[in-house]
């Protein structure tokens, strides 16, 4: 596969009003964005008087939007009530029209993700060949590079099927961003022979197999838990709930062990003054695994492209967000995961891809 | 409940074969700990001339067993050709005569886990009322405690009945080891309200919470991965392979984190005088969070007390798994597990709890 040319003009549609922290945070990020891309566009949603500083602002358009999904707003709510929301409106830009041009290349928010995925679901349907979207992020790696896990959080219960398409989505979504076409795929499974996994992920191993075999993904086979920081493969895939406790499990464990650091270069003044010493050592340490740097998951198999962002990121990680959803527009993600969906399951025969009821993309009823 | 006294004379069979290392690293582990316990007892399963160095050590008796079950040996062949070997014939010590009287009152092996799980199930068989043995061990959390997780891989697939087991199990180990009573137990599920739990869990949370009001489970609620080290709660139940990669994910990440800061304080000479300076401070933080400390899981649900090291234990991290096993011992945790079950199933009328086909208990035909 020939990577496609990028991409030259390319608008991100943000939702300005999302996340713990608002126009407070996000402002701040899409400024600093335009910064550093100068052919970059921004449309800002939200509520007008909340984006009045950014009226002057160069390629950037304000898009009113009179309400904001709250972090805790159930899927309901997003859908069927907040109809003029800030996410809704942002995700509507994404959309193309009936000659297939769209407002905006990619959308970015950093509101609720149930809520997020649901819209996005609903407003731009899935593509071709996908039954289930997925969330991908990335996770730093011991090869100080990043292992693409998904699906976290999606999707609670996956088809071996599904399994598939996340690896292909994956696959497409690493050639994009950074530029590897042909990037590794591991089976998330556990260790131990007796108990080698589910009759599921059995199944999803083979089909992996199969499209390796017929040229359409770089299967390395099972990987476990730890090589997600190994970097054992490019790619993880798993099904959201083992990949949202895999995600949760680790921050809370980098949370733990970074108060005990601090606690421990606190603990009386032989400490601090180590601490002083060391300072330079341990910022180097902590840049390393900042994690802000990584913030930015893409929500995979729409028909339009949708990144989130955490809900608590600072402006610093929001931008990184941003950054993410530029990158991925301008190399075409969205035409490439398309593309290599269909490649794969035209050269599987045996797959079977029923549609699902999928509840949250079904029409509001209002 | 009323703690029962505790049990004045506890012996150990040890599998001194098993694990990376054997006997090099098991019989320094063994004969510290018979120096730390003046009263403990150990029996000493493996290849005579390997344990000979431990023929004149007090309280200790050597129990001679020709074959050693390799950590990649199959199930198969730990159950059905090495009928001598010393993970057998060790687990064999805890199993009662016809009068309930056992030789050893708990084992220790660090051979592999899927071997350990179906001999000990074979030899054993599983305790009135539990359906499936799981597997439990700590993780270290933020207050400076220990958080449970089960299961860490015994059972793939599981039904809610097999996570309220877990949940009554795990209260019994944590009350006969660490002494609370009424342990907190969190039902490790994901955050997004969209896709909160699937069918299993939310049928499990439904059972947590019958046997909380019937007064013989605290049940604190919902739990994400993160709560884990938060210490949310005494206890966190999930399946096996939500369990496993949550635990082979925190052993990745702690590992990764560890070699980078291994990096950043020798990256320079800058660095390297840093790194003498924050040499006490570094020292007490990797001693805090030290994992041979929480060494030794519990096999729990089985007629007889179980613990399995880290294959790759050293003999610092062997010798905790011993403690480990010595304190349940002593403080009854097989009783207690017996007769929690049996209490909590008595008060659900509702639960059903049908025995499935245990493919790794039946009779091997020879």
């Amino acid at each position: 596969m020939n990577p496609p040319p990028l991409l030259s003009k390319v608008c991100l549609a943000v939702d300005c009003m999302g996340g713990d922290h608002g126009p407070s945070v996000t402002l701040p990020a899409c400024q600093a964005f335009l910064a550093a891309h100068p052919e970059a566009e921004l449309m800002l949603v939200g509520r007008a008087a909340a984006l009045a500083p950014a009226a002057s602002w160069p390629r950037c358009t304000i898009v009113p939007a009179t309400e904001v999904v709250e972090m805790d707003d159930s899927i309901e709510v997003a859908l069927r009530r907040k109809k003029d929301s800030s996410m809704r409106v942002a995700i509507g830009q994404v959309k193309p029209d009936a000659n297939g041009a769209a407002a905006a290349q990619a959308c970015v928010s950093a509101g609720n993700t149930g809520a997020l995925m649901a819209v996005s679901r609903y407003l731009l349907k899935t593509l071709e060949g996908i039954d289930r979207p997925a969330i991908a992020t990335v996770m730093p790696n011991e090869r100080d590079g990043f292992t693409t896990v998904l699906d976290l959080g999606a999707n609670v219960d996956c088809t071996a099927e599904h399994l598939l398409e996340f690896a292909v989505m994956g696959s497409a979504l690493v050639a994009a961003v950074e530029g590897k076409e042909d990037p590794t795929v591991g089976l998330l499974n556990i260790g131990e022979e007796a108990i080698k996994g589910s009759e599921t992920i059995k199944r999803a191993a083979e089909l992996l197999r199969a499209a390796a075999e017929s040229g359409h993904l770089n299967f390395h086979g099972n990987v476990e838990g730890n090589d997600i920081f190994k970097g054992t493969t490019d790619i993880v895939v798993c099904d959201g709930f083992v990949g949202n406790v895999a995600l949760k499990t680790a921050e809370g464990l980098a949370s733990m062990l970074s108060n005990f650091i601090r606690q421990e270069f606190t603990r009386n003044v032989y400490a601090k003054l180590a601490a002083l010493v060391a300072l330079p050592v341990l910022k180097h340490f902590k840049a390393r695994v900042d994690h802000r740097r990584y913030n930015g998951a893409a929500l995979l198999g729409l028909r339009g492209l949708v990144f989130k962002s955490h809900g608590s990121a600072d402006a610093y990680a929001f931008e990184q967000a941003l950054n993410r959803a530029y990158d991925a527009a301008r190399h075409g993600l969205l035409e490439r995961v398309h593309d290599r969906i269909l490649e794969t399951l035209s050269a599987m025969p045996a797959v079977v891809n029923e549609e699902e009821p999928a509840a949250h993309a079904t029409e509001p009823t209002a």
